[in-house]
């Protein structure tokens, strides 16, 4: 499979991001009314494949039914700002008030924000403030603090949990006093589906498979990337977790979701990680960017306020001022432009696929 | 055919846009002057293989006029502003008046100017007004228009038809009450010869072929390609679409054309779409910089002014109140630059080739 | 050799251009000033492998001086400013003058001196000019007006003499009443060692070569390329052009120069180009940016001044009223970058070649 | 191994740089605290496998002290300002203050304060300025140099020797008066461990690694490439190293080291070079980012103050006046952005190695 020789002796395999690939068009069209877009995952099915990202700068309550209403969920992040603060809007509002080039500023105002503690009740609180509005109830914890977390994260009864971290592996090496999570105790006794990630790799998605998560999220990050020299392209990632979960389904019997999140930013591009091999996506810095964006405008990454190694992207999405930016609910489903799910169905119906799962089988070109 | 990998067990092919490749010369030059660039469509003879995009930018019945003088033909949309107004000369003239960056405002502009109806004399008016003109008269329908227009195109008695949509596929499935076309049977029974398109892979245009079209139009469009994930490399769509003609005449004994559209620019463009086997070209973008271009220095395809899901691009071609721009005729024949016909001509001189049916055997180069 | 696959069989090959390469090291390292540059062609030696292009904006009397002072030579072209105006100081004052983004005013001006009548006599004159200078006379007419020249071309006695064109094929094929020229009857008969050229392709190249030239020119022209979509990189064309030497020399016992031309601007450039399989190189545009070019500061190829059709580039090499240039003698040798010649030493020092015959067994890497 | 073909019978070998690759993750993952980043060779036990590069740019007495606190070296250049001149602060501190674009007087002030003699005194005392600080001490001097100042350099008593050029060859071709340096019998009789380079080959590597070198240094400038055409990517010519060294480890039993050079700029790159080969790596430009910096912002190669022939890099890496930029330390260590170490050290712990000989075995992946 390393077909590529760096130097004598040292091979790699060349790996595809999602914007070197396109869908080919079949012999059929569809009309994009027909197309199916639910997604089932466990017990629950929702109207569309998307998850918001498990950021501050889009998932909020306030988000999370918005998204809710047209069929997709917000993923409350449980150690960010909504359960730090009994109201984040004074910190909120300071930020969207800061001018484009500010980020110094903005890492600033973030890092102090994030300095206050997570405050228990309130994780019970806020999913119940979520689950409240109808919407599908979707939050995330990091591996290190699901278990003291968890006591307070069942009493809220959210729908779904998240584990997440940019890289989570189902077997971490520790040797500290604190024993570390073993995601597949944790997860086989937990009480509700979990989605744990991310993950870029065969070995790495197989492994958590195997801990009995309901899905993978596969990541990319190019700013990581750039910053760390980790991982590669998400087209390759989904499709290798695509070659993972039909392992694990010839292994056990059982479907693991494979969801595909870093970067995803139109409605051509939800269609290729599906096509690549995701059920599902999760939308991160292109909701930043929606006009009631909880972020006011600044799309950020929660490993960019860390002190001492800020890992990351920080940056305005929506300019300062900027007027005529659509809603969360319009940049999914219009009118106007982008209507990512509007375009996802007509690329669909363009390429003649029914439903996601039959999108799965598309086939890619690669362009230049 | 799929040969690289972008994830475990799933391929993809390579796809190549016509930036990609250049014409490698033969041994042999010619004298530019005895180029023969005619081009036959059934009964029909054109000086040059040139059609202008069925957009309201670049074909209009005076357009049509400047084209058919030198060899070339416009292809008028009877979904456009010419069949949806008397006189749309007060909606144009608005819209050239308008700033580089008032792209919001055109769009309004448009939008506002195509919810007038369609004026079904109008239809035949418009194609008489052309044929008056003596240059060849193509008109363009979509899929979903074409049978209720039908009786109208056929009064007007235009040279040759073009249905035409981002993608039209042989089998269209809808389970509406409204019956879809049947592209088999309608064009069977169409008294005019009919082009069919756009298409981008080897399927589609065989399914296309097989309706007994005169000839299919291989589209590639980036802005389209960017928003849906649909589509690859001009170059590749119509070396496969040649692919589909040889199968198609192996099996039938008709030849049926095979046109390229899609940001083709320069005479080298029209040259390389050739030798990738394309019979004519289609253009667009390029002839909205005319001085005399209808759009008024805009450039849009009509996908753009739908609402809830705005499809494809609007720029200025040409900035508002620039000078010394050149006419539509111009552009194709000179003096001076782009000379697109005098520029396909050279090429051919340079490479050895006399005729467009010879340049599409010349061999190909792929660069950086 | 075509081994990729733009469509359905179709096929083409990867051309490389000189960025794309570079030279691997050796084992060995040498002494920068022990590194032997000189060229021998036919009786002649030069002191470098490099001449000046045919083009008004580089090659002058003066520059042909100031070129053989150093070793190299310009080529005067037989049907530029020189011959067709006593003195076309006027003119290159008026476009020296001219603001960087004066393109139009620039070819608008060129055209017009153009227009004069190429005069017999100056072609003597000039000839006779070059060689009291001391330098190597080198001389270039267009296949065209060749046969008119010979006369006043002969009277003037030069070294070499080119036959340019963007392409020059062996077998020009042409139904006009002038018979085209035969450059196999003209060559063979011809007094002088001659120089033919651009080519871009090993069959172009082994019938140039045939012809009896003493050298052909491999020419690859991004500007040709972009407008008429022909020609590919010059790395391959010039490694195409060697593998035709080489059968050329198999066949007939003569080696035939290989000259590479095209956008070459450092010393790195000149030795890639070498390291491909040129015995030397033909400066284009880098020479124009020299505080004494002809041009002023502009550069700009013969064919933008064409009326119908204008192919080519013409842009300011070096910006009006600039200060600090190095002059055309700088360029090449120093003191102070690029020196041209001297990197062409230290490049061929470092990798352990003694002389360019040497250099041309390099091995070459691609990169990104 | 050269299966590119770049024209009929001409082969080369695609070489890849670090920006090219990206680290693929295990399915561990590890606590980034109990990454182990120490570094061995010969004697000395390095904290980190960094040293910073040999140019008075970013290595001087001062941040030998401040980079041998976080466990990396400098590498004072023994031709160097500091021992030309008994106080360069006048020299750096005018540097220090030319404007952003002040690359010609600062070319030009360098180029004066380097025409002073090497005083051979002062190479000893800053050998012992360095030892006193308490860092280890490593030097650098040309290959032409090295004879005449072994004295002094010997009685200063450094830890390490660096032999540094652009390319540094076992077998040095001279026929000059002076004898050149031979290598293998000075480093062999020399009495202290010597690293030497740089190359970018194979062949190269393993002959530097016969003078018995404790360490060779792959080097990679694209400066450098870009005006004299030699050299490949750093990823492809570290790995061509480790082959080296592993013929060189069975063939004699002894590890000689391989260090990286040449625009390494994060910890993503630093562990990137680790994992195509190296063993540690010498960070140059971007050190010159740092506040206390000794070119107060400035970066350079030693090779640009060359009068003939100024070849390599200069510019502003930071710009004057600048606030707010890192100290050298944290630079290196932290807190905040780019803490190049803590990157490394979160890289290893995101793909699960424990040490900086297991990170070479790490999978690579090619991107876009």
């Amino acid at each position: 499979m390393p077909d590529i020789e760096i130097g004598l002796g040292k091979s790699a395999r060349r790996s595809y991001s999602l914007d070197e690939v396109a869908l080919l068009p079949t012999r059929r069209t569809r009309e994009p009314e027909k197309v199916d877009l639910t997604w089932e995952v466990d017990a629950y099915r929702l109207g569309a494949p998307v998850l918001a990202a498990a950021s501050d700068a889009v998932s909020s309550p306030a988000t999370a039914a918005a998204l809710g209403a047209v069929g997709a969920a917000a993923v409350l992040h449980l150690g960010g700002l909504w359960v730090r603060h009994d109201d984040p809007a004074s910190v909120l509002s300071r930020l969207a008030e800061l001018g484009d080039d500010d980020e110094l500023a903005a890492v600033g105002l973030l890092r102090d924000a994030y300095e206050a503690p997570v405050q228990p009740d309130l994780v019970e609180a806020r999913i119940k403030e979520i689950r409240a509005s109808g919407a599908t109830c979707v939050v995330a914890v990091t591996p290190r603090h699901v278990e003291e977390l968890t006591p307070h994260i069942l009493r809220g009864e959210p729908d779904l949990l998240v584990i997440a971290a940019p890289l989570v592996s189902a077997e971490h090496v520790s040797d500290s006093n604190s024993e570390p999570l073993n995601l597949k105790t944790f997860i086989r006794r937990f009480e509700l589906p979990v989605l744990v990630g991310g993950c870029a790799s065969y070995q790495a998605a197989l492994h958590l498979m195997r801990t009995g998560a309901a899905g993978v999220i596969v990541r990319s990050n190019v700013e990581i990337a750039g910053e760390l020299g980790v991982g590669g392209g998400l087209a390759t990632a989904v499709a290798d977790a695509r070659a993972a979960r039909m392992r694990h389904l010839d292994e056990t019997g059982v479907y693991c979701h494979v969801l595909a999140e870093g970067g995803i930013r139109t409605g051509g591009d939800i269609a290729k990680a599906v096509a690549c091999g995701a059920d599902a996506v999760v939308l991160d810095e292109v909701l930043a960017g929606a006009s009631d964006a909880p972020g006011g405008g600044w799309w950020w990454d929660h490993g960019i306020t860390h002190a001492a190694l800020p890992v990351g992207g920080l940056w305005r999405e929506l300019e300062t001022g900027a007027e005529g930016a659509p809603t969360t609910e319009q940049l999914l489903v219009g009118p106007g432009a982008p209507n990512l799910l509007g375009a996802l169905r007509k690329a669909m119906a363009l390429c003649g696929y029914e439903s996601v799962k039959e999108l799965q089988t598309a086939e890619l070109v690669v362009g230049a």
